[in-house]
């Protein structure tokens, strides 16, 4: 029996607990500033996760951060981080208060780190951010938090330079219904964690873009599958380009998280509203007003790296057609565009 | 302006007369013995394809097999076979009963030859087959007939171990929606215009076997994209032993025509049935009675390859888990069973 730290009791953190529990593990669920009613909620007995409407394992401790203690650290097997970008500063903050002997940290976070200068992924910025982290691990892969919490079967990759550190997370957390897998290119599976986002926004725009009035379900299937694989594509160049292994693209952080992505959330509905010809920010400012949009933020650090370097290459449109087309609806107030004319015949 | 020969007036062959006369080319329509109604209708003043519903262009000449003579393959640049595999052995006797010079000759066909011994793609076994052929085209892809014959875009792949045929035909074919790029890996596109019907029996199994009761959709995501994944590695390592390279199932061939395959069509109805726990015999007895299901016979094909050579690698579901069910679901009158659990941990 290990004892896991997750930061953060959001859907995702919580998610985690199921799998981690089903194993015999004894889960410390810490709740960050913003989850203060989860937490409470969670303590009450039958309580109920309020955004998971699921109840928790007896050996999962929910916490409030104020109640973490150097102590708890010291016991803990690992640490998996379970906040989404926002919350990273807080969760590294943390980890260098509390954490005083060295700790292997496992984050869901999902990629590109905003704070960085220039483009990098987590995997290179947080590190050296974290002196007492002992080994860095990404995660990647299909996973909806909700699913997993009703063990519904994924499959998943756990990346880490030291693979016996990647291997002994996956010990700890694999289960039936929770396949997990493990790589050495952190880098490239934080790189895709982001990219999907932000290329879900471009498929996602094809499956309402095109129309078909002989079909039930209303829309031609062809610009989708092909706008997938050239996204899969550009996935794969880029994320050599940000240090990564194209072969990473191709596998569960890349096509398969891409995948779910254009199946549902955030990132798609905003790219079905582009596909019906309306603008970034018309969207953003409705039917997605007050959320975070990871793949907008993702085009906004694209675009700055691709216009200082690379750049050439993007904004001709040669190697990156669908990239482009995104960054440009996200960065001119203009709708979004994908001409697959912008494909290179042969 | 050239001259294309299209062999087969079903809904493929007829939809690719519609890119070669938008680039101004004339196209002599051949409809083969099934065809007489689809060529007798189209002869009429605004006849309709059948099945297609849509009208031809002027510059298709449409006529029935009766009518070829060898002169219609002298003046012709190339050739198009648009049959699918019953069809094949037909197109193979038209071709060496009329074609008295070189040319080369592009096929919509998809992939395994069950004619071969052991398994081999078109690639290898068609060549030998036709003195006259100058050189073997694979044709690969997302792309449903009835979507490209109503111009909603797509991209496709043409395969040819002499690069420039490939080319050729692309500059003959591509137009701003229908969007070609080439490769040598004829047998590769092959293979995975065979495999993507197989897997996506799987993949589409997922669709209807894991309900989620808590979403509009009614089904779980996560195992799709999980399956698709597993799909697109397996399809690669597959096509390896088949003689093709890697990289093309995870370009258009491959993961693109896989993903426009679980979208829509036989073998994913085919693999819906499965996913509710019916058998195969059930499915096909009933609504896909008398239809051809392609991904069906290439479960069998694989099935007899893999018993006798690589088979141990498969049969013990260390490298195919997936693969290894769907065959084991054609094979055996079993309900479909994918366990996730036999997705290697690590």
């Amino acid at each position: 029996v290990a004892k896991i730290i997750i930061l953060g009791s959001g859907v995702m953190g919580t998610s985690l607990t199921v799998p981690a529990t089903d194993n015999g593990h004894e889960v410390l669920l810490v709740g960050t500033p913003l989850d203060l009613d989860i937490i409470a909620e969670l303590n009450r007995p039958g309580g109920v996760h309020v955004k998971l409407d699921e109840t928790c394992s007896d050996r999962v401790k929910p916490i409030s951060f104020e109640m973490l203690r150097t102590e708890h650290f010291s016991e803990a097997d690992m640490v998996v981080v379970g906040v989404s970008s926002p919350g990273i500063h807080w969760a590294v903050e943390i980890l260098n208060q509390m954490m005083a002997e060295p700790r292997p940290v496992a984050f869901v976070t999902k990629g590109l780190d905003p704070a960085a200068t220039g483009l990098a992924t987590y995997a290179e910025t947080l590190p050296p951010r974290i002196p007492m982290m002992s080994a860095f691990v990404g995660i990647g892969g299909p996973c909806i938090a909700r699913e997993l919490a009703n063990r519904q079967p994924t499959a998943s990759i756990y990346a880490c330079r030291d693979i016996g550190v990647a291997e002994h997370f996956v010990d700890m957390m694999g289960t039936d219904y929770y396949r997990l897998s493990v790589t050495t290119d952190d880098t490239g599976v934080e790189a895709c964690a982001a990219l999907k986002n932000f290329f879900a926004i471009g498929v996602s725009a094809m499956q309402t873009h095109y129309p078909d009035r002989k079909r039930a379900h209303g829309q031609s299937k062809n610009p989708t599958a092909a706008a997938f694989t050239q996204a899969s594509l550009e996935m794969a160049r880029l994320c050599e380009r940000l240090g990564g292994a194209a072969a990473t693209a191709f596998g569960l952080a890349g096509i398969g998280d891409l995948h779910v992505t254009v199946g549902g959330g955030r990132n798609s509905r905003l790219g079905h509203g582009l596909g019906t010809g309306r603008s970034v920010s018309d969207v953003l400012s409705k039917e997605l007003a007050g959320e975070t949009v990871e793949g907008v933020d993702t085009a906004r650090a694209l675009a700055t790296m691709l216009h200082s370097g690379g750049g050439a290459a993007v904004r001709d449109g040669d190697y990156f057609p669908l990239a482009s087309a995104i960054m440009d609806a996200v960065l001119v107030e203009e709708p979004f565009r994908f001409d697959f004319a912008s494909l290179a015949v042969r």
